[in-house]
Order: structure tokens, then C-alpha cells, then sequence
């Protein structure tokens, strides 16, 4: 189906894979369907390359996994994602390429593809429901294939502000403390260190920022001439 | 959409997550596409509950993850799928409830909604193409809790033949031998035990099962045969 391939394709390219092979496409090549569903991985669409059989498709690859749902009764390795893309990562550093089989969405496989496969991939899913998805297969084991890469750090996202300092810190938890003693918060007094610690413990945890701690003492001076008046 | 619906409730089910909420979906509710991109996920759809606005569909839940897939500039935790569903399997673990948001496929979570939410949850894709459909990043975020749960241990597939003992192996090493000395395949005699280490090697990397072992038995003696007529 068009619209399989085309989000496979965008799969793909969220992960930088861009070698999407073909194996006799139902309706045929090039298919309109598949660069609308591919929502801009048009490069991996319009660099697709079609084959009449499988093993054609990976003639120039070194490994070839087999994607399966459940494991067939076969004697040969059967890996998770995250394995076999480890695997995998270790085949590319040494220069072999590897390809990795998807079956129709409907069928799965033939038997004869997975017999020829180096190994197997299966993903751990419930086993009382096990129905993916082509694309969502494809998703998945891209997504590890990123992930086990050097790219799939998250870079935090910039802070509007720097994180507040223990002094900047000190000098408002001194402020509250005066200002809830102005108030006569702290009741009865012999609860005072208690009241005083969880509050404590609470404003540590909560990694304030310059920023933060700017808005908190304009809270606390706001509310404190409230009551004066 | 109620084909990003129904496929969103395949991949919670593969997980075997059924709790799902809708916020308000476009299409109204119930709705029969969504039903049959659910592909036999029935249960996901016709259990969905439909709410009004975000607030209401997390009372009562105790933690909120949002999930965006570029960093927005808040100052908020970020964590990777991954790291999402440990904390969330600890949180599980101590009675918490978490509920995980996804935005409309083409907007995204809208900024209130993140800015309300604990943290932030974004899958480290592909920096110059991150255009994840919303079924598929449902996908990834329900494999990745189903991979950090119990039932995530593949269970090797049955093998037709148990792994064949090293006397076994031995047995047909020294017929192999014996058979290629007859045929006179060890020239020149000098490099004979070379050539016959990495055919020991190769048989041994094998891990053959007793049914290959005879398999290959069979194939000697044959050959053996031929050349002797």
C-alpha cells in the first residue's frame, strides 16, 4: 500500500535512514499515495529503488535480519530491536551494510525470505495482542536504530534563566523566613523547626532559577504589604 | 483524526495499555473510522472516555508528561521515552497514576497544556527531519513502556533439533576428515593443518543442531559417492 510505504519513508528519516528498497510494490512505482504519506521524506520516496524479488533487494548487503511477529520455527537467532540495532551498529562500524526485511501488512513475510535472513528481529509486544502496523514497525526499529547512535542525546532545552545560586537562594529563604515570622506563621513555635525544614527541602528540590527566584520574592513582598495594610 | 485514533489505540493494545482519553476529537466521538484503522483493538476504542478540555482528562491522574518533539523553551525536566517510562514504571509502582499527552498531528500540544504539565517527554530523532506522525510516536512511547516492563524477555523459539554435542560434532568432524583425505583435498601438505583449523573453526561457530549434524553427514557421504563412481 502506498500509504505504508510513504510513512515507513517518514519514519526512516526521522531516524537519517534513507535507503528504502522495494520489493514489487502492489500498485505499482512511482505510487502518488506514498509522497503524500510521506509528509516531506521525499527524498527517501523519490530515492527508493524497486526489485522483483528479495533477493536481489539485498544482493549488495552483507546481513540480512528478518522482521517477524511472532518467532517462526526456524534455528536461527532471534533479537529484540535494541539488540539487533546494537548488532547492527557493530556490523556498520566494521563496513558491512545491513538490510532489514519488512513483510506485507497483511501477510507478514514469506517463509522462504525469513529462512534465507541471517537472524530474526521480533519486537517484545503483548502477547495477547500482537497486530502491528507495517509503518509503526518500521517506526519502531528506526527509532532504536537512532537511539543507538551518537545523535540521540536530548540537548536540554535552553533556560530562560540560569539556575539561582545557593547565596541568591539563601538570601530569599532569609527574606521568607523574616517575612513569615512578621506574620506569625510559624505556630506554635515549637513546630517552628519542622515548618521551617520541610520548607526548606521544598524550595532545594524544586532547582530555582535567577528568574524564579526574582518572581518568588516579588510574591512573597507583594502579599507581605497586603497584610501590613 | 479518527485514523490517527484507531491507530494510536493498536499501538497502546500491542503494549497492553487500554486506558485511553480523548480530549474533544475533531470528528466527534464515537467514530467508525477510528474503529477499523484499530485493526481488532476494539476494546481500546469503544473504553476510550472523551473529555472536554486536558484538565479534566488528568484529575486523576497524579503525574503529567507532555509530549513535544522539539524542546519548548520551558523550564521543565526533558526526558527521552526511555527515561520516561522507567520513572513512570517507579511511579506505577508507588500507586501513581501518570497520563501521557499527545498533541494533534499537525499542531502539536498547544503551549498551556505543556507549560501545566510535570515534564516533558521528546524522542531524539533525526535533527534535520523530525516529523513524526502522531500513531507512530504513540507507537514508540508504548514499546518503550511495554520493553521496560516484565513481559519484554523474547522467548527463544523452539528449536527443531537440540544443539548438537561436541562428540557429535566430533564424530563428524573425523568423518569429514577422513573424506577429504580420501579425495586428496589437503594439497599441498604443508598447509594442511591451516586449511583444517579454519574448517574446525567454521564448524564449530556453527552451532549445529543434530539434525544439521546429520544433515551434513548426508551431504559428505553423497559427495563422497559421486567422486568414487
Amino acid at each position: 500500500m502506498g500509504e505504508n510505504i510513504g510513512m515507513a519513508a517518514r519514519a526512516l528519516l526521522n531516524a537519517a535512514l534513507e535507503d528504502l528498497r522495494l520489493v514489487a510494490p502492489r500498485d505499482g512505482w512511482p505510487n502518488e499515495k506514498a509522497l503524500l504519506a510521506a509528509s516531506g521524506a521525499d527524498k527517501v520516496i523519490e530515492g527508493a529503488k524497486v526489485f522483483g524479488n528479495v533477493q536481489e533487494a539485498v544482493a549488495d548487503c552483507h546481513a540480512v535480519y528478518a522482521t517477524t511477529l511472532r518467532p517462526r520455527d526456524m534455528n536461527k537467532p532471534v533479537f529484540t530491536p535494541r539488540q539487533a540495532m546494537t548488532r547492527i551498529r557493530g556490523q556498520a562500524a566494521k563496513g558491512e551494510r545491513a538490510a532489514i526485511l519488512f513483510g506485507p501488512e497483511r501477510t507478514g513475510l514469506w517463509s522462504d525470505d525469513v529462512a534465507a535472513a541471517d537472524a530474526i528481529i521480533t519486537i517484545p509486544l503483548n502477547p495477547s495482542f500482537s497486530s502491528m502496523n507495517l509503518a509503526q514497525a518500521v517506526a519502531i526499529l528506526s527509532y532504536e536504530w537512532f537511539q543507538t547512535g551518537d545523535g540521540a542525546q536530548l540537548t536540554p532545552p535552553p533556560q530562560r534563566s540560569p539556575r539561582a545560586k545557593q547565596d541568591e537562594l539563601r538570601a530569599f529563604m532569609a527574606y521568607l523566613e523574616k517575612t513569615l515570622d512578621e506574620v506569625g506563621y510559624f505556630h506554635p513555635p515549637e513546630k517552628r523547626q519542622v515548618m521551617w525544614h520541610n520548607m526548606q527541602s521544598l524550595f532545594a528540590r524544586a532547582e530555582l532559577t535567577e528568574q524564579e527566584l526574582r518572581t518568588l520574592f516579588g510574591v512573597i513582598k507583594q502579599l507581605a504589604l497586603e497584610k501590613d495594610e
